[in-house]
């Protein structure tokens, strides 16, 4: 194992002094637990958006705090979840009075936390709500999933949550915005090679010389298939259908029901990609793979939409959630309307994403 | 190899296709000869900032152009430098009437083809003028140059005199102030695993299990010396250290005499740093190091400028000039003044650098 890194369990700790160091005008870092929070927070009277989930697949979420993205992220040890103390002390720290809304990837350990965590705040009268994305259209059930895993679509949701707590839209309307984002977004992975966990100190799977995994979670979990290597056009189109062909997805979720005070089981239905919908398209490095081969994956993407006649109206491409250095890539497909490509386009000032005024 | 390509020897234009089509509110694409430019180029009355080079360090030149940057970017195949041709045409689409400057880095085909470049469009009545990037501490000459090689300090150097220009200095001082960047920076890298260039099919060099080549150059050149894996902070101590001891460093570089109109060897000083000296930190991914490492090595680069009565008062970190997928990093410092600092934070809006209203 070759990285820059000193000994294999300071790894996530010497990370979070450099990022309190190199970005002191966006963000804070609390140590014990461990969490990267707004260097302005609390924002009184504005909702507080947090994620969280294990490292190794930055910039997410660290990357993404700051003004008009998240309040706070915790972050777990490499590809491990965080704990419940993180969160609601992150929670804690960063309210401002109008509630908190958990925005949870879909993995066993990151939906059991975020809830214990959200009881925890609420006890304290907190307001909190708790938010799953489960986009990935590759697999159903997966190695620490039930269900689809979350993946590409919680980069959108982040902005786009942020950009409307930011805008002063309650806690309710800041969750319905979470949910319609992850019910409209679809994403589908591919890996080249595999990635080394420092406390591993091992590739975390082994491909041949000429095979590539299609189907990838974030965390090197098996996906649909292993096959011979294509060309980027090929893999690309494999990617594009799987998505855009997915058919309606029905899943039951766990959500707080405030009223109730107690969670609930909701059925949330996906619907399909239709011809004249409006898309935003995330093409996404999975970390080692280069930039001079997204803009080869976007080529192809834009064409398959255009076929399909889908209308991409904003791209995001880049590396934006990873797994440590391993060469792959994914595909996000987002329909929008009108009112959350407004809030895609509101300003955003992060480490790992920043534009407008 | 594995990579997200087609044909090999499309790779570039491909890349150019899908710029192209991603990134439509900054940037045009020409083809044939290839070369990026502003959306909204010439314009009119401002100094024109063009670099290039070889494709396979991106972002780097293509990512950086558009307002407050680059007016344009002439890419070459992966590790070759541009024509002259490309880079003329370049120049006669983006010039406003105020002259153009060339930033070059000091690789032996770059600068004789900016210069060949230089001459073409300055016998069609358009002034240009040509400054050398050569920051690179690790060795004095190298494969492909003579004298010290451009690396990290080009990406500055664009962000500030892009700055300069958009601030209406004139072509002499828009290259002042590069040359005062280029003397006042200086870097050095490290890597960890070789690249692939597409059009090779095989690694450029290689390293054993448990080695690392220090002084890299962005082609994979060789650099100081191959030594056994060290800790981040080790390798950050060394590269640190070997920017900030660098000593005096004199060359002799070819600019043009406009006033004679001939090209004319001066002789240029680089001071070493001094303590109470502010400098611009600059940590830099060679593309396949993920973004959990940079801020380990941050941290460290941070502690030793603070030992050595180093003030960093600003900072970049992230992948910005790359060889394609290679595992590495570079660590770049920039010695600045109030009217450098000044131009670092205006506004600039490209694909891979954007902040400021």
């Amino acid at each position: 194992m070759k990285k820059f890194i000193n000994r294999a369990e300071d790894v996530v700790k010497e990370e979070l002094e450099g990022i309190a160091l190199a970005f002191p005008e966006f963000v804070k870092v609390n140590f014990n637990p461990n969490f990267v929070y707004r260097a302005d927070a609390p924002v009184q009277g504005k909702v507080a958006v947090i994620s969280g989930g294990g490292s190794g697949h930055e910039p997410m979420h660290g990357g993404f705090v700051g003004m008009g993205m998240l309040d706070a992220a915790c972050p777990g040890e490499v590809f491990t979840s965080p704990t419940p103390d993180q969160m609601a002390e992150a929670a804690r720290r960063v309210h401002g009075g109008a509630g908190v809304l958990f925005i949870v990837k879909n993995y066993t350990g990151d939906v059991l936390n975020f809830e214990m965590a959200a009881d925890l705040v609420r006890a304290e009268g907190i307001r909190v709500l708790n938010i799953l994305i489960d986009d990935d259209v590759a697999v159903k059930d997966s190695l620490y999933t039930a269900g689809r895993r979350g993946v590409g679509t919680t980069v959108l949701a982040e902005k786009i949550c942020g950009a409307a707590a930011e805008r002063g839209y309650d806690l309710h309307k800041v969750a319905d915005i979470c949910r319609r984002v992850n019910l409209n977004g679809r994403s589908m992975g591919v890996a080249l090679t595999p990635c080394i966990v420092p406390a591993a100190g091992k590739p975390n799977f082994t491909l041949g010389e000429d095979e590539m995994e299609v189907g990838i979670g974030i965390h090197g979990e098996p996906g649909r298939e292993r096959t011979k290597m294509k060309t980027a056009d090929e893999i690309t189109e494999m990617l594009a259908l799987s998505i855009i062909e997915d058919g309606a997805y029905r899943r039951t979720v766990r959500e707080l029901d405030e009223q109730k005070g107690e969670w609930t089981e909701i059925e949330l239905v996906s619907e399909p990609f239709r011809p004249g919908d409006r898309v935003i398209a995330f093409v996404n490095s999975m970390g080692g793979t280069p930039d001079i081969e997204l803009p080869i994956i976007y080529r192809k993407l834009h064409e398959i939409c255009e076929k399909k006649g889908l209308h991409i109206v904003r791209r995001l491409m880049g590396r934006y959630i990873t797994s440590l250095e391993m060469q792959g890539i994914s595909i996000t497909l987002l329909r929008v309307d009108d009112e959350l490509i407004d809030l895609w386009d509101a300003p955003v000032k992060t480490p790992a994403l920043r534009w407008g005024a």
